[in-house]
Formats: structure tokens, sequence, C-alpha cells
């Protein structure tokens, strides 16, 4: 019996909404009724605000959650609702909807089998700031359930140009989890390399109960990215760093 | 191809609950246990707090994301609980579950066709302080899943008496978004008009790139409010606003 | 007809990962996905972080909510991730799915019929930091499911020897809501008896408009507890109290 071979796609939501407001639920709930019986599941809604580049790099290592057949409904702005089309990008069998800001480079280009859509189908009434409710969501819910809608085919080279200049990696910090600890952008390290943010020197430990307390240290976190952290203490403030502060080889 | 029908009913979730806590969840996973196969969508958990009057607004603003056959069970304090009973409110064809303390007011008000009931079902022990669990949310179940449960028709002159007298648009502040936005009780103006919100007096604009960084403007919002916001900025840091600061013509 | 016979079982989830960041919804989507047409819902995600005593209080008084054939998955740190197994208690019909910590302590006690599995089957890659994703999870969605799994009986006594010395009922502050009410582990008292909180000794209520506003009081929450609240204002900041704080009879 292989217990670890889950059946049925899912289709996640991925956003910078914020969990307060009627913003993340009106979205949601324009999916799920259009999805019907296919499950829908918040990932996150405090993705990087409005920076679609280190959410870009959060997107790809969580993309190990999906799989061949799930859709990714992710919105992050600046870029949304401008004159740049929504994009659905086929990677590895995953769909992702949402701007073509760059928010999918690093899905896009760790993917080995990858396509691009333009998504030109309208709303008779678009709202001029809202196209995750009324563009973007309609099409996730139509992907998941095998719809037509229109689109055209994209060159891969046509996506956002700016972020075909993104790094494979960055080596900077992408995330702020609630505890203060550091997210980066480069994938764990050897326990036995050091890193160094803002002047202080780090070395790697398995875990928080491996370091004294009040140590800093880097580790792999849960998702395969290199996250800085300091045994019952908050990294964030230990070395004044937030989302954008660099983190070089030691 | 119609691609703007969605197909399918569903259970919206409107209160002033908040993230944390287990009210919301103890809440909703009686509405899910009940409703069997009908999706629940939390639409927002921190409607304004403990505030009826300004949630009426916002929850009316709302209602065009409801489709008939919709059930939206909507909680909001004070008067939940109380003496007064609770009621459902057909509207349209959407069912609104809830206390009768003003919260339906501008969803009543603005249906073509609507009916009261009040809910004469009790539980055999009810909580003296959760009526949104023991009462609200078992009787949104029934009413998605078409069952009966005791209930009297009400006359419309019966419903909540002060908040017959609240304005047909509300000229304050009703919700402040996580950035500082300011959701008004107003429909949206047009851009050319002049609001004027403690002392200051704001052109209007389509969205926050067509002001400069630090401006404040009007616009019309994703649900068709009228919303005060500052490019770059904190509205209600800016104009010391929050909810139940007054709005005037310019 | 009986209309409080609700039907069909759900899986509840019990965290204290906080609704920000990537960590509830990757578990959620991992029950979701294995778990098929049973209903997934999060009861609460801010259980006493790192504290699985004030937790397992907590979530025995929560446990009124589930009903037979019901799955929790409850994870609070620490011991998450360590060498002690997972456990599947089982508890007059409900199944609890998370660390062998203490935090299914109180459940244990209460209830009348018990046993308890060690979970033994691993995935082939587990994180070092996230059980709850990579075990708990799979294993909360193959017991909704009446799936097989890799497990072991387990005595009763071999459980979480610290937790086993806990008293039946914990006199101490176990949770703080967002207005500042203080939940305690201790069981509703009579409104004639009086509690002493940080020197300060208060009457019982049934509700806040029982008392004056700002005087404090202690009441029958909606799950059972003896909860510490001041009318229009903050019970927590008035009595300087937070989760373990101590209360007496007076």
């Amino acid at each position: 019996m292989d217990q670890s071979g889950y059946l049925g796609s899912m289709i996640f939501i991925f956003s910078d909404f914020g969990v307060n407001g009627p913003y993340s639920g009106t979205m949601r709930s324009m999916v799920m009724r259009g999805a019907g019986d296919v499950p829908v599941c918040d990932l996150m809604c405090d993705a990087p605000d409005r920076n679609p580049k280190a959410a870009s790099y959060l997107l790809a290592a969580l993309s190990r959650e999906f799989r061949a057949g799930d859709v990714v409904l992710a919105v992050v702005d600046p870029g949304v609702g401008s004159v740049r089309k929504g994009i659905v990008v086929e990677a590895d069998g995953v769909s992702y909807i949402g701007p073509d800001n760059g928010l999918f480079e690093l899905i896009i280009r760790r993917a080995s089998k990858v396509t691009i859509k333009s998504i030109d189908w309208r709303p008779e009434a678009a709202s001029a700031s809202f196209h995750g409710r009324d563009i973007f969501a309609p099409v996730a819910a139509w992907v998941a359930t095998n719809q037509a809608f229109r689109a055209s085919p994209m060159q891969l080279a046509d996506r956002c140009v700016a972020a075909q200049e993104w790094p494979d990696e960055l080596d900077e910090v992408i995330y702020v989890d609630t505890y203060g600890n550091l997210m980066t952008g480069i994938s764990a390290r050897g326990q036995d390399e050091k890193l160094v943010i803002n002047n202080h020197v780090l070395g790697g430990a398995r875990t928080f109960s491996d370091v004294h307390p009040g140590d800093g240290f880097h580790y792999a976190n849960s998702i395969g990215l290199c996250e800085i952290a300091v045994n019952c203490g908050r990294a964030d403030q230990v070395f004044a760093a937030g989302i954008g502060t660099r983190v070089c080889a030691g």
C-alpha cells in the first residue's frame, strides 16, 4: 500500500490581501462557486506585500506542495489591473493564474516543461481595481474544471521583462514570519557554511534546540529554503532585518 | 458560451469575531456540519466591531457578491443573545440569518422583494452568550438545505426600530482596511466631485497611481463604495480618521 | 423532527501556527487532499503558543463541539518533531492526532472510553521541523477515511509522563482573546462565588451588561469555562494578567 499517493486536484490561493477585510473572502468565493467540487485551500494571504519579486521566490519554494493537476490562483500587486494581461502558466502540470508581473518567474524558470497563455477574456463589467475577483478567480475555476475561455498562446520571452533579469536564487530575506524568523530566497545551505546578515556571521544548525538561547543560526526550513533564526529570540530584531535585507556567504 | 454564469448556491459568513480565537471556527463548523455539500465561505470576520450600523452599509455593498439561493450568516454585536429574536431576511432570493439589530437594514431597504421571519426555534441548551453558534448557524444550514424549522412571519415594520431611522447612505467612514484606506457608507462619487474629511478637501481619481505620492483622493472601490485613500500613505493617519468620521460634500 | 441531529463527520484543525505564513495552509491542504469529501474546518490557529499544557485544557473545553466520528488534527509545540512519537487518541469516538506532549492529556482523562496508538508510519522524506504537514496531516486524513497505516497500540500509562501530573482543572489563565478577556482552565463557577486574580476580588455575573462599565467579573463562557472580563475594558490590562496568571477562590 503506497500511503504517500494522494489523489485529487486542488485549488490553492496565494495573495497579499491579508487575513482581514472582504477581499480574500470575496475572491475565494468566486473560485469556490465556479469550481464546484474541487477543494479550495488558502495557502497564504500575507505573501510579500506589493513585492512580486520576493513573492516569486517564496511561491517557487512552496510549489513543492503542488501536484500535477492542481491550480494556483496567485495575486500580488503591483501590476494587477494594469494594461499588462493576466497569464496562465502551466509548469510541470500545475496551472498558475495571476498577473504577468514576475510573480511566476521562478516557477517558470525551474520547471522542466512550461507554457504560457495570456488571458483575453474580460467580464462585461470588470472593476478597475480588483482583477483578482473579476478575472483571475473565474479563470482559475475554469482551468480547474477544464472549461474553455478566451486566451492566446504567449511566447516565454514575452513575459515580464524585468523579472527575466532576476537571479536564480535571491540572496535576500523574502519573508518574515510571526516569530521574526527570516526566510531567504536561497536554498538551504550546509550546516558547516557560514552566512552573514548585517555584519553578523552565522553558522548552520539542524534546528532551534541545537544552539544556545539567544544564538542566531541558519537552517533548512520546511520548504527547503535557508532560514535565519535566533533560539528564544526574534531574528528580525536581533539582526535589524526585513524583506530585502542582504544575506551573503561568510 | 456564457462564462459569467456561475452555478450553485453558497453560504457566506460575515462577523465581527476576528480571525483569532475559537469562535469563528466553532460557528463555521456548525454550518459546515449541517449544510452538507453546500460550500461555506468566510466572507470577512472583522466586520465593524459591535457596530451593526456601519456593518449594515458594508454588508449591503458586499451583497453584490451574492446570488439568488445564497445564504448569508451574519453576526455583529450588540443585540446578539438578547431578548430580541433572531431573524431570517429573504431579499431578492438571498437569505440572511442573524440578529434583529439593524445589521440587515440596508439589505432590506434596497431589495425589490423582501420578507422577514423571526426565528422561534431554540436549542435545548443555548449558551447565554453564543447565539451565532447555537441558533444562527444551525438555522443557516437548514435554510441552505431547505429544511423546516420553527419560525414566524414578521411584519417589515416590526424590525429593529432604531435602524429604520438610519439614512439611505451613511456619510461616514464604515471600515478601515489594513492599509489605512477608509471605506465610506456612501456610494462612489464622480471624479470631479470634492469630498471633505476632517477639513481636508479631496478630489476624485480612478486609482492610486493617478495622484502624486502623499496625496489623498477618493475613488470607486471594488464593491461600489466611495473610498478615501492616500497614495503611498495611510489615510487613517493622514486624516486622523476612523469608523464614524464624517465625510461631506466639498 | 429532531433538529439538533447533525450528520456527517468532520475534520477539525487546532494549532499554534498563527493565521499568517504558509504553515496553516500547507498543513490544511495535506488533510484536504487526503480526506476527499470529509469537510475540513480550522477550529483555531492561535492555540496557546508552544504551551501544550494551557492548550490541553482549552482543547478539552472545545471538545464539546466534536461528535463521534470526528477527527481532530492538533499541533502545538514543543515536542513536535522530537524523538517522541506522534499519537492517535480515540476518546469517546473522536480521534485526535498530534504530538505526545500532553496536548491530549485532559481529553484522555475526561473520556469514558479511550485508546492510544503511537504512529509508526514515516514518510520517505520527512522534514526535520514540520511533522504537522508530513506526518500528522496524512494520518488525520487516513483516520477520517478509514485507511490503515502503521501504528502500534500504546498503554495509557506510557503517554507523556509530565502531563500525567497536571491537575484536573487548571486554576490559571489559559487563553487571552482579542478583547483581553481571560479564559481560565477551571470550569464555570456559580455567580455567587468569588475569584481572585492578582489581588483583585471578582464576583460572578451572567454577562457583560449585568455589571457596571469598568467592573471586572467572572462568567460561564460559551465553551463552559470560567472566564474573567471587564465590561467596556480589557481584563488582561486591568488585572495585568496573561496566560499562566493564577486564579484562586476568593
